[in-house]
């Protein structure tokens, strides 16, 4: 594969997504621990759902027949011959002239054909006949067996995201286990003489060590395992080492700081030492310029600058549908939306620029202090990026721009 | 008090959160288990940011001075007198006709006013000189200490919750350890005769507790921690002292089942028997109708319907915020969104109603099966529900709507 160079941000994931191999081993779990996974199976359901036919509220089951002409004035007057409470089965069938009382859920009985809605009826003293004001047809607030789902149904595919609703949806299957695919382990290696841990003292000249955390954060918020590794000082030939090490148990390596032009990035020396196989180098989006993408064996390394506001942006273009891609996952992990720009601002370069800002459902409101390089700050609270393209070299605002959600 | 009754959403809300105590014990934490938890502290710097005046590229310090009238043709010449690595510091001044190499992020010399960008430099033979090809004023490429914060800054305030990028802004703070708010427990109490657990051979007329899973799961979502309590039957007294237990150990009590009209609606009288405050019945929103809300001492308890499509609906638009206001959040936990109707449908009763969709940043999207009560399938893959207006009978496509993201 030829090298690539100032890749545009989709070439940039096709290349990278043309690489991910997704994640094989999948690991079986009870409904609790699926919350949060990827489905490796398609859930099948078990039942017919309703497995019986039910009655859609409390009332009376009864033959629609000896309701005929029924009303307020005149109502039909019917023999009770049973109480059908929900999670019972019925013990007689419902002939001429009477009626269960039956409660949401129950189970109708054999010879009803409807239910009739109990504030549509009053129970006869002694509570052996009811009076019923109104007339029903068949099939009236009855929920037919198997009418939301049959046996073998598939009800979920295998790659759909398990969120609170396919929990759910899983318990209702009668499955009490599934099995998911087993998270992807994003290894996080940090470099740089001049990072300190925060926590400590640091010393002169050193500042602390954001993109460790803000990295592995994001990577167990997008359902990944994130595995810290020992920050790494600038050398080209520890880092090698650390490279292979890391790859030998990870699904992704990423690494932060080393890839500018400078004399010490050496980022650049450790992945020809350690082997890798450079996809692309250089972006053409602000920020992220300097990212270099590879594969080490098969493992994909994600080279991202050290600073940590670019830090924050490309794990969101670029880490964020790796580990989707790696852990099977069908849906779009990126949600795009769009609206108008409460606040101008200016684009000098005219590169296509990812620009952090805060959208209420209509308008992107843009922080101060975008041109402050590095603020990670400014973008506590923010929920999206603005997508600015190529050329554009301001923009005023009202006009309509396209954005990301983190 | 007195006792409400069908209750609007905000009106429900509104009784809610007074009665809300949001939870006092704090946790101290390391920033990694901070992630998705809510600042219990205001976190300020501990040092300013960035700590020294730094350079914001690779390139050369100089004294503006001497570089007066440099151009590409006649650069000037600048004796290099010391590199600057990130992570050290400088140890000579740069006096007049001397420059010093820096990387970025170093702090930059004692005497140098600005740093020209290494592209615009060309470094002599045996690296003891540089050419520099154009001009520079004070304070280029320098970003000053302190310019993006002071020590002793509020940069977080207590009610925060923590993402990735709070987390990357604690570790810039120079903290090594956080103080989190307690996480909220609530515990689920499922109610019914007629519950299954999945996994199991239900019994005939049996169906499984879905329940269990939808609630447990959505509150983990939402950061708290859900105890699942043992399933009850259909018996007040028994759920009574199970209530009483609950409230014990838990920040919230979430019941499902037995608030309808039936004869086996016992979650009234066991709230009764406990001696719980009733604080509304009943809302005059669909689906969500018999939604008790009671106080058992301190304790909120809520009292849902035992239908999972209504206890999805009503987990999100009634737990969330409590959820929320328990754990001392600040944020909006809720996100409304607008957008126009993609699909018409029909709402006979003209009550509120809140229709899952799924949106695309600009149009709802209402998946077939409205009508199918309880039919929680249907709501796989979606990602909000519309607020359909009360006395509205039904909607055409391309209608305005508003809607609350999950």
């Amino acid at each position: 594969m030829p090298i690539y160079t100032r890749v545009g941000l989709e070439e940039a994931l096709k290349l990278i997504l043309s690489t991910i191999e997704p994640v094989r081993e999948t690991e079986e779990t009870d409904i609790a621990g699926a919350a949060g996974r990827i489905l490796a199976e398609d859930l099948e359901a078990r039942f017919d759902s309703p497995p019986f036919d039910r009655s859609a509220l409390d009332g009376y089951a009864v033959r629609g027949a000896d309701l005929s002409g029924a009303s307020e004035a005149n109502p039909a007057v019917l023999e009770v011959t049973e109480e059908v409470p929900a999670g019972t089965f019925p013990m007689r069938s419902v002939r001429p002239g009477t009626a269960a009382a039956i409660m949401t859920g129950a189970p109708v009985p054999e010879g009803c054909d409807c239910v009739v809605r109990q504030e549509l009826t009053e129970l006869g003293d002694g509570g052996t006949s009811v009076k019923i004001f109104g007339a029903a047809g068949p099939g009236d607030n009855i929920v037919r067996r198997g009418e939301e789902y049959r046996r073998g149904t598939v009800l979920l595919r295998r790659g759909t995201p398990v969120g609170h609703v396919e929990a759910g949806i899983i318990a209702g299957s009668g499955a009490g286990r599934v099995r998911v695919i087993r998270r992807p382990v994003a290894a996080v290696m940090t470099t740089g003489d001049e990072l300190a841990e925060p926590g400590s003292d640091p010393a002169r000249g050193e500042v602390f060590n954001v993109n460790r955390f803000l990295l592995s954060a994001r990577i167990g918020e997008l359902g990944a395992r994130a595995d810290i590794r020992d920050h790494i000082p600038d050398n080209g030939p520890l880092l090698a080492e650390r490279l292979k090490s890391a790859a030998a148990d990870s699904d992704l390596i990423v690494t932060t700081g080393g890839v500018s032009v400078g004399k010490k990035d050496f980022v650049h020396e450790a992945l020809r030492l350690a082997g890798a196989e450079i996809i692309f180098r250089k972006m053409r989006i602000k920020p992220g310029m300097p990212t270099v993408y590879s594969l080490l064996g098969n493992v994909p390394v994600l080279s991202l600058s050290g600073s940590p506001f670019a830090v924050a942006v490309t794990q969101e273009l670029l880490m964020r549908p790796i580990l989707a891609a790696l852990s099977g996952d069908s849906t779009s992990s990126i949600r795009r939306i769009r609206g108008r720009l409460a606040d101008g601002f200016d684009n000098a370069s005219g590169h296509r620029r990812f620009v952090r800002a805060v959208w209420d459902g209509e308008m992107f409101r843009i922080p101060e202090g975008l041109h402050s390089n590095g603020a990670l700050l400014s973008m506590a609270g923010c929920n999206c990026l603005i997508d600015i393209p190529e050329g554009t070299f301001s923009a005023a605002p009202g006009i309509e721009a396209e954005g990301i959600l983190f």
